[in-house]
């Protein structure tokens, strides 16, 4: 188990392999809109009318918005407070749709993780990022890499 | 030269090599500190007088911001008219901070291009896009995958 106060998490707490859930959220319409509108204006995340006749469906969230809005849960569940700059983010990949309403959830599963050589105060842990929604469809996957302060250097 | 009009835009408008340049956007401030308050509400990115006393000497914009922005300028400038839904990112990377006021613009070059053979309508057009502030230093870089409708099939 993570500490549930951000401010005690430290690289020691993602052993590789450990598994942590939690949610949920959900964006209702006027938020995908008003998101979409400022970041990612296509009719299919701004346009109710048009979107219902497209090919979605009806409206879809900006993948920015869904991943922004995991980024929300991974700072208030996952990650240390007030950690160091992520390295970056690879494999972000959208394989199906957030509606308005949707329940999502994330599961992030660790897949590696590597105390530094150099600074012995902090390491580098690797995981695998899915958020899902209340049918269990994947909707969003990557693959993090965040440096965390060691508890004993 | 894409043409002007988003709708116009098809796959042959994007060949390997092509080098597209477009811009610039800013965000200010209390943008920065709006966005990090719902998406990412860590003190680099939201607290002035802690992100001054800190290691990144003063406010930050969240990553996700700075990539919700992006997508703003691809909007407008690159991607097609309400094409089709993004199969995902690979190597999304910050590799220098922005900071409030700095003078972002894109740098897009086309990696390959690749017509779809089951579907005549469409291809996959595979990018390095590179965004950089006033000093020319690189502040986000993405290799995105995009499906682009094609003028002839």
């Amino acid at each position: 188990m993570l500490p549930l106060d951000p401010a005690d998490r430290r690289f020691e707490d993602y052993p590789v392999g450990a598994v942590f859930e939690f949610g949920s959220i959900s964006l209702t319409e006027p938020e995908m809109i008003a998101f979409a509108r400022q970041f990612d204006p296509q009719d299919m995340h701004t346009d109710p009318v048009i979107a219902a006749a497209g090919a979605t469906k009806g409206i879809i969230a900006s993948g920015w918005h869904t991943v922004s809005s995991m980024m929300r849960m991974l700072a208030d569940h996952y990650l240390p407070k007030n950690g160091l700059p992520s390295p970056g983010i690879d494999e972000l990949r959208w394989p199906n749709p957030v509606r308005p309403g949707d329940v999502l959830r994330l599961r992030i599963t660790v897949t590696d993780a590597r105390r530094s050589k150099s600074k012995p105060d902090r390491g580098l842990v690797f995981a695998l990022v899915e958020m899902l929604n209340q049918r269990d469809e994947v909707v969003l996957t990557m693959k993090p890499m965040n440096f965390m302060r060691t508890r004993t250097p």
